[in-house]
């Protein structure tokens, strides 16, 4: 039986996907390989590279003035190469901090240039994202970087920042292919696949293509994304089994209807635990409601000393991954686009049973 | 039906391996998951990744006072991340050339310092590993740097360097694991997986534990070895899935017999096909005796517009990816772990074949 898994990464994935996956294990397509055997020069796995990368941009409407780039080293790898690969001639970047992954981004764009923080939400203990007529931007900055969902604290943009001509740079990670996007509005779209798009190992850099070239010279050439959109990723030998992966994922997302359809599926399962929590008051949200991910929900029991109990219950009914990360503590219900909504209607009903009888 | 795949990486992988990847895809030990869907913090995830570790381990006898890394980003990467890990207040390395992916090794090393080339083989074309008596070595250098086995020249060190205290540095992306390695007369080993380890996209670093810390304030923090280490490669997500597939090949290893056993047979593979290149005026191989890879085999046609019938014909039989790196033209068989015995026999009799007709 396959569980509920609440994990925030590496994360539950479609079951047709895994199905499909474990078919062509030994065999893909009358090739006598399995994927994760054969040449990424040869015509089998351009043929798949190529059609994940085109199912990726019909998904996100992607303009033809950006690259989509498949790249290693997950979000926290880009966090040193995002400077690496815009300042240019530029000494500075704005950041704005809405939570840990922020904070990560910040830290170490630090070893590169001056890092501005345009805006904190640390007032409110990072349980929102400041208003726009907040930031104090820098007009001379390379970029301004953002980080659109936080995975721990369970904080989400709903609206996309004016950067007046700056290139906004985003860590989508946590929130990528769960929602339209208007890349347009972006300069660079980041994010590890290991959320809603597949295996832990692979990286997606989406960047408007003026971007490009910048690179300072200490960038390593398997990360300056010049270099590897000029090679179309294969500068060197891509994670060829995981970009296999991620273009079976998009191929479901295609099935269901694409983004419009899974986005909103996706607001119809926030909204059954979000309303859940806000009724109860054994439960709670931190979150302002404007902010809240539909992607990460952190809740607490009103009675910490209940976690555990509350845990073990869970695992008990069929439900994992549901504690909370060590920094914020109490609970999380990561419930990504291939989390069915039975699987929040479960943990939805768990929570009430466990409410009657410990609360 | 499985064809013979000559493959430079990503490679054929064991048959064995590939059936409980398949068998284990949607419900990974009754735990209901994937393992690409697990936590890397979870108990399961844990538990994989600690018996890969240890399973490596056994099979190359690494000494307690070696870390092993599973990172990301493959040897292209590394070229970079070495001198970043290991100048520190050093300022030149040492590296000798002995093919194409030394001289990528070269060319990155020279963004971070001073590199002094101790020794070529560009005088014969890269055919041969220049005996250590002609080294210039420089004992200032931070490292000395070779390349065991070129991938693209099919040149393989059988012999270890002295370098008088200055740590080792091993690219071994292509024969770690077909042959016996006394671990502690390097200072680190590097290699991609993704030839006889498993996917693409996993990158084993393993380094003396006394080279950590040594870290430029440039490195960014995902590739830096020291706290990957303390971290025990979670520092961030890593490559579970890979992982995971590399701990099942190092499993099938053992039960080969280790790394004796499959030296003892690759021997005897690459001696079916060097003594028929040996005996023929058709095919040609120009690599010195004592130097030649036995991994990856490049030969020639006497006349090379038979080329594309002879890789047409080889298709027919069931054998793919035969044709050399565009570098060095001609063919390439490369003959991994995994590459049955039976696979090097039909290509040698297909040869044999080629040669009759057409020679």
């Amino acid at each position: 039986m396959r569980t509920f898994n609440f994990s925030a990464g590496p994360a539950v994935l479609p079951e047709p996907v895994l199905r499909r996956a474990a078919d062509e294990m030994l065999d893909w397509h009358g090739s006598g390989m399995s994927v994760m055997e054969m040449s990424h020069r040869g015509k089998e796995f351009i043929g798949i590279a190529s059609k994940a990368e085109s199912d990726f941009r019909k998904l996100l409407a992607v303009p033809d003035n950006y690259r989509v780039l498949f790249l290693q080293g997950g979000a926290m790898a880009e966090n040193a190469l995002i400077p690496m690969n815009l300042l240019g001639e530029k000494t500075s970047a704005d950041y704005v901090n809405t939570g840990e992954w922020s904070k990560k981004s910040i830290k170490e764009a630090g070893k590169y240039c001056k890092v501005n923080v345009a805006a904190t939400a640390a007032d409110r203990d990072f349980t929102y994202v400041p208003a726009q007529d907040t930031w104090q931007l820098d007009p001379n900055a390379a970029y301004v970087h953002i980080c659109t969902n936080e995975t721990i604290g369970g904080v989400e943009y709903n609206w996309v920042p004016d950067t007046h001509g700056v290139p906004l740079v985003a860590d989508m990670s946590s929130h990528l292919l769960s929602r339209a996007v208007d890349v347009a509005k972006y300069g660079v779209i980041y994010g590890g696949a290991q959320k809603n798009i597949g295996p832990a190992g692979l990286t997606l850099v989406v960047v408007r293509d003026d971007l490009l070239g910048h690179a300072l010279p200490i960038t390593p050439s398997a990360f300056n994304w010049k270099e590897q959109a000029d090679n179309d990723s294969m500068l060197n030998t891509p994670p060829t089994y995981s970009i296999y992966i991620a273009g079976l994922v998009f191929e479901w997302l295609l099935e269901q209807g694409g983004i419009e359809a899974i986005e909103k599926r996706n607001i119809a399962k926030a909204a059954l635990l979000y309303d859940y929590l806000d009724q109860s008051r054994f439960y709670s949200n931190p979150v302002a409601r404007g902010d809240r991910s539909r992607m990460n929900i952190p809740f607490r029991l009103a009675d910490a000393a209940l976690d555990d109990a509350f845990l073990k219950g869970a695992q008990q009914n069929n439900m994992v991954q549901l504690k909370g990360h060590r920094v914020v503590g109490g609970m999380r219900a990561s419930i990504y686009n291939a989390m069915p909504v039975e699987g929040v209607q479960a943990l939805v009903a768990y929570m009430k049973e466990f409410e009657r009888t410990h609360g």
